[in-house]
């Protein structure tokens, strides 16, 4: 069976084992988690998170992009959260490609440039005191006391923070 | 307890319970998920998804911006994924703004305007659409033959495809 609807019966069995209930929009904890779309973190399992209770953004490197900062500001100034906990990884796909060399290979492929930033880096630690800094420095973001950044190692599924 | 204190404390609890393992980078589905920051989406509990098979890219509304482009490049070029699953849900704080009135609240508000798009929209199908239009239009994303898109309905749980 193709994996989407495999998927697709997944959600069938998961929806019907549970009543239908409504949550608020807002999240009950008043925290946004941004991390990496890397397929070995499952947020709420790892985090102990229940539903309803913290926005997750996700992409490449869980580095904070003009898209974070855009999901930042709507999280905090419309839907109430007020921390922001940033979480890279071990082993990510970001330590292992150059922002020159796959600029390069986007534009050999498609004769086009990309207008966007890549993400790599190459020292992980390095990386969230920089996702820290784009949160800190952000205009847009109006809280930004409580800005925690980790480090989740994908082999022993621990967070170690950065300071 | 702070909640990311808690949280913190949550992982230790979910580390201790788990053998050291190591699952490669590349997802084992080759599928990549693209949905919203929403609260109430476990998409890894909802999808019956397990450890190390899809990558999960989210942001406010799910919407394919630059950042989710830039990230489904990395995602199909580097790390073997090979379709897109878009999913948007009911209840979207999006659906609750509108472009132009959050721009002049971050204008009034910081004395800048956001470089980026709002990204607010009024119709859940029409906005899922439009995702859709997005990677299919990308130059930068090789494989495009499959690009589903969903609603999800946090009260109930359930999935529905956008034709």
């Amino acid at each position: 069976m193709p994996t989407i609807s495999e998927l697709l019966q997944n959600n069938e069995t998961f929806a019907a084992g549970l009543a239908d209930r409504h949550l608020d929009v807002k999240p009950s904890r008043q925290l946004a988690i941004v991390t990496c779309m890397d397929s070995r973190l499952d947020v709420f399992a790892a985090l102990g998170l229940g539903d309803g209770e913290a926005h997750v953004l996700r992409n490449a490197g869980g580095i904070v992009t003009d898209d974070v900062i855009r999901s930042l500001a709507i999280s905090q100034r419309r839907l109430g959260t007020r921390e922001v906990m940033l979480i890279h990884h071990s082993d990510c796909g970001m330590e292992k490609i150059t922002d020159e060399g796959f600029r390069i290979e986007l534009e050999e492929e498609t004769g086009l440039l990309p207008e966007f930033p890549i993400g790599a880096f190459a020292d992980v630690d390095a990386a969230v005191r920089e996702s820290i800094d784009r949160v800190r420095r952000s205009p847009f973001i109006p809280h930004r006391d409580v800005v925690r950044g980790f480090v989740y190692d994908v082999d022993s599924h621990r967070l170690r923070e950065v300071e």
